[in-house]
């Protein structure tokens, strides 16, 4: 097994499917990630859109068993590992890393607040250690309008600094170009920096980036690629423009409970629109109403695979 | 076994000892235990102080059952059980339920922010409903400074109303005297409301709250419980003033850091200095500059018991 390649391009954080039990629905979730790969994007499973947080470790390696099981290429797929336990973290991510995950995206602990860079680069480091394997890639995950925890651009260079070969690239979900324009200021060599947005998709490629992370993703794969493909283009910022007005009229819900409707409905499969607490499907006036919103921006129905 | 006795008094959030290679201390853990139902608290484990959440889930219930093997009385101790993901939760709060802990110190999931009672109420219902047994007692975990998920009393009303004979309490960490107050107001039927510093134990309860959980009580259970027990004496005011006194002197440093600097001093051991990442240890200057200060303060040394 060759050591990982480092990632660009644009990789989609995978909505779960719930059973009626809330236990995760393997069949629709091999269906979607192989939808998506025929789309030409690669697979980031167990992030936020995934209501990865929402899953127990045990679930998590469970279910990466069941993925490559089911044929999806581990090349393709990174996995959300970062927990609040520094023993769950390493034991998710060792498992990733023997599974031959193409990398984790992995989260800084987010129960404790007000952390020093000190104790988030020891909690990063101690994990990485732990782990000790040369196939280990490491996207680290900014996202502070969530998890309250960020990493600043100065713990990301000093993680590069210590671990250059594992800690690889970024997922920037701070919703703020200012924090991507300084991540990518400190030029470090060959780091992949992704927005986790692709109303920065463009501006990231312009400016150097690797590409997007994007919850929308699950429904928008093909367009979103195309840009990435040809942000070069004449029609790059026409092309932007409509990522953007798609993205707009779908966040006006519930994000994870609106892409999982907007699946359901296209799969004509209402168990899709499941989500386990503490989020909540969306209702069905919202589901009719942001249905009817995507209809009239023409928005094209995907066409699925199975 | 009989059903657990709703629950009052002081309670300790044990500060959890880790040894070098940041395993849980399991010797030291037993011996503070000891000593803190010696000086009348009872002991709640894997809270926040605990460092709870830098546990994994089988690391708890590992600690519970030697706790409970090394002679600690169930009927003295709950447990914090609540994560993040559902199963995690259900997991371990029934653990805590079947072993005859007095009960369980639930957080709301705090992955996910902006969420709404009804999401919330279904998370809570959903472990309730999992774990299935008479004898659970669940005292909810109100700290939006740390968790940022708070509980509305709205949604306590809901819970105590749907189950009436397990959630039997809050503890409020909110540090607002106003939300305690509005807890206090609802009259729920020996619903019992803690709060979570014992800045607020005497005006508690002066409003027929039942106790306070807070984190000093690792190194002053003695002068806590006294103000308990006689809150009703002239001399409350003066006892409670030199609660805060303590208190402020030691919440100018890192909680949990500080307050096992401090034990570690008392004990003579520094091994008790040890927290998991992503909290730092005191600095040498620092745990020196708080110790001239508790004994500018008169800071009595207790009396530890091994």
């Amino acid at each position: 097994m060759a050591a990982p390649e480092r990632l660009s391009g644009v990789l989609c954080p995978v909505v779960t499917p719930f059973k009626d039990d809330l236990s995760p629905d393997l069949e629709r979730l091999v269906q979607h990630c192989r939808w998506l790969l025929s789309q030409n994007v690669g697979l980031a499973v167990f992030g936020t859109t995934s209501e990865g947080n929402s899953l127990s470790v045990e679930e998590k390696i469970s279910l990466l068993d069941q993925l490559v099981d089911a044929g999806i290429e581990p090349s393709r797929l990174i996995s959300g590992t970062g927990h609040c336990a520094l023993t769950d973290t390493v034991k998710l991510t060792a498992h990733a890393a023997v599974l031959g995950c193409a990398g984790v995206l992995m989260l800084p602990p987010f129960y404790y607040k007000d952390l020093s860079d000190e104790g988030l680069f020891a909690s990063f480091a101690e994990v990485i250690e732990r782990v000790g394997s040369d196939d280990l890639r490491v996207y680290l995950y900014h996202i502070p309008p969530i998890a309250h925890v960020g990493i600043s651009p100065h713990l990301v260079e000093r993680l590069v600094t210590q671990y250059p070969k594992t800690v690889v690239g970024i997922k920037d979900s701070s919703g703020n170009w200012g924090n991507t324009d300084a991540l990518l200021q400190l030029g470090l060599d060959d780091f992949r920096i992704f927005v986790g947005s692709e109303t920065f998709l463009l501006r990231n490629m312009r400016h150097g980036g690797a590409g997007c992370i994007s919850s929308t993703v699950n429904i928008n794969p093909a367009a979103i690629y195309e840009l990435y493909e040809n942000w070069q283009s004449e029609k790059a910022e026409t092309m932007q423009a409509d990522l953007d007005a798609l993205r707009s009229t779908v966040q006006k819900y519930p994000m994870i409970p609106a892409l999982k409707s907007i699946i359901g409905n296209l799969r004509g499969e209402t168990q899709w629109q499941t989500v386990r607490p503490p989020l909540v499907a969306l209702g069905d006036d919202q589901k009719s109403k942001l249905l009817d919103a995507l209809h009239e921006l023409g928005f094209q129905m995907p066409g699925f695979i199975d």
